[in-house]
């Protein structure tokens, strides 16, 4: 059975739809093997995030043709916009989905970037779960200094790109790759308006306060319900679980006499993050993901690879 | 987007596998919309059951084409089998699965009541949400007195077919089919060797004994482990769910100091009957179904209809 990878690629264009269509359509139509699942413009951020999924070959066919119309249409030199970025496709993350491990991510990740540094002479930076030194796992420390300031970075024998040439590309500057966990956003809803309890209860789970490793939080009012939300970002559900992080932040709220009243996935969620919290509170014994109706239907939809 | 049932044709062959081969062949050589999930062949039984999935008009066809072949190969005049059976092919439910409903399925079941009776002289009964009355709503009343005693049964007004003649097929009895809500199989496992405290629990939650009304349950001993279950079968995952069912048996065991160790649902289970365990325990706000990305995958799998 093939492969199934989402591949989020964030294009440093927001604002002229004609162009993001035109880069859109360029993955899409490189193979039939890629479906787009998603596409989303900010304008202020003059930046769009595509949603893709397909087997690993699909991909990096597609990937490199999208590059190859964005460094046609973009050019940095002239590019403004709200959101740090530092090449004209700024970041391409492969998240494993199905029968696909992150290892086959880095991979992935590891062959596009040596296929995209040959053809377009551009620089590439490896990230997360493919960084080749820790101090390049955070897409936010490589792209500090932005495009604007690549060509000096590059200078330093620490920032020399994993794959390319060692000077941004004139007008597309650098893109950054590699494998990560699927994200899930994720809020709770507390029986209150005091956002100090939501603050407080945020800190007690996310990593860099004390929490959970793959946990980042923040207590959000919601003014229109009169209530506040602990809202946090997942970044590894198969190591810090939906039920852990559910039950720790009603634990917490307990302490302060508040109730849970509600929660959200916002976005896309992974079904084995659901699968993996009905198991736990179940107490089922096996995975029950294989005896899922609906998991025999992808079987035969994306059948015995190519 | 084409609508998912799912059929589960109950055929009177269990031994000879060349003809349970050539009635599953002639279903799905009838249509490219149907697709073979299982078929499980029971020689004491004399009996296959085959799960199928498609969608209605694939299905209607791919039944019809079944049945045809079946009263080509099956004559339940020399057919002997410890399962109780009245016709060639005995029960054919049908299960909404996607973006379809019960009265889908009813429909559905009745078109082809009226299909098989035209074209093949065959007396049907609906039975179940199809059922024309209340008497004929459980497959063993409609069967009770099987094939050899169908001719005498049909004469009394009451069992009356729903369609075709008042005499049964000479070769191939009559045949049963309607629309059912899917079964899941589900047992919870308990920490004592104690029969009489699984029997108690399962009398407290199954219909019949006053408990939820989709619910069947007894008392098993798992020699083996040491341990004893409560094995439960579910009519209706939607109207008496998962997560109530283990809480009340969870509560009901710890009335008893015993302790609940693990659960496991037998065979195939409908994605949503999970999510909704999910979503109870998570106190979701909204039913986290659509933000499924394996099911955008279905959706594009099998996309909008003919």
């Amino acid at each position: 059975m093939k492969s199934l990878i989402e591949c989020i690629p964030n294009i440093s264009e927001g604002r002229r739809d004609d162009v993001v269509a035109a880069i859109r359509n360029a993955a899409t139509s490189a193979t039939s093997g890629v479906l787009l699942l998603d596409s989303t413009s900010d304008r202020d951020h003059n930046r769009s995030v595509l949603t893709f999924l397909g087997d690993g070959p699909s991909l990096l066919t597609a990937m490199t043709a999208m590059v190859e119309a964005a460094i046609a249409h973009i050019d940095l030199r002239t590019h403004k916009g709200g959101h740090p970025r530092m090449g004209a496709v700024d970041v391409i993350p492969f998240v494993p989905i199905r029968r696909a491990t992150t290892k086959d991510c880095v991979d992935l990740s590891k062959k596009l970037a040596s296929q995209l540094a040959e053809k377009f002479n551009l620089p590439i930076y490896l990230y997360e779960d493919a960084a080749t030194s820790e101090a390049r796992r955070n897409l936010a420390t490589i792209r500090q200094g932005e495009f604007e300031g690549l060509a000096k970075k590059m200078q330093d024998s620490l920032w020399m790109p994993d794959y390319g040439p060692s000077e941004p590309h004139p007008s597309a500057g650098a893109t950054v790759t590699g494998a990560r966990a699927p994200l899930i956003a994720y809020n709770i809803n507390l029986g209150t308006a005091d956002l100090s309890i939501a603050d407080r209860i945020a800190k007690s789970i996310r990593h860099i306060s004390g929490g959970f490793r793959y946990v980042k939080a923040m207590g959000v009012k919601l003014e229109a319900r009169g209530i506040v939300q602990v809202s946090i970002n997942m970044t590894n559900y198969e190591k810090s679980p939906l039920h852990r992080i559910f039950d720790t932040v009603k634990s917490e709220a307990e302490r302060y006499g508040v109730p849970v009243v509600g929660s959200e996935i916002v976005g896309l969620v992974p079904q084995p993050a659901l699968l993996a919290a009905a198991s736990h509170y179940l107490r089922l014994e096996a995975d029950p993901g294989p005896q899922v109706l609906e998991n025999k239907l992808l079987d035969l939809a994306f059948p015995a690879s190519e």
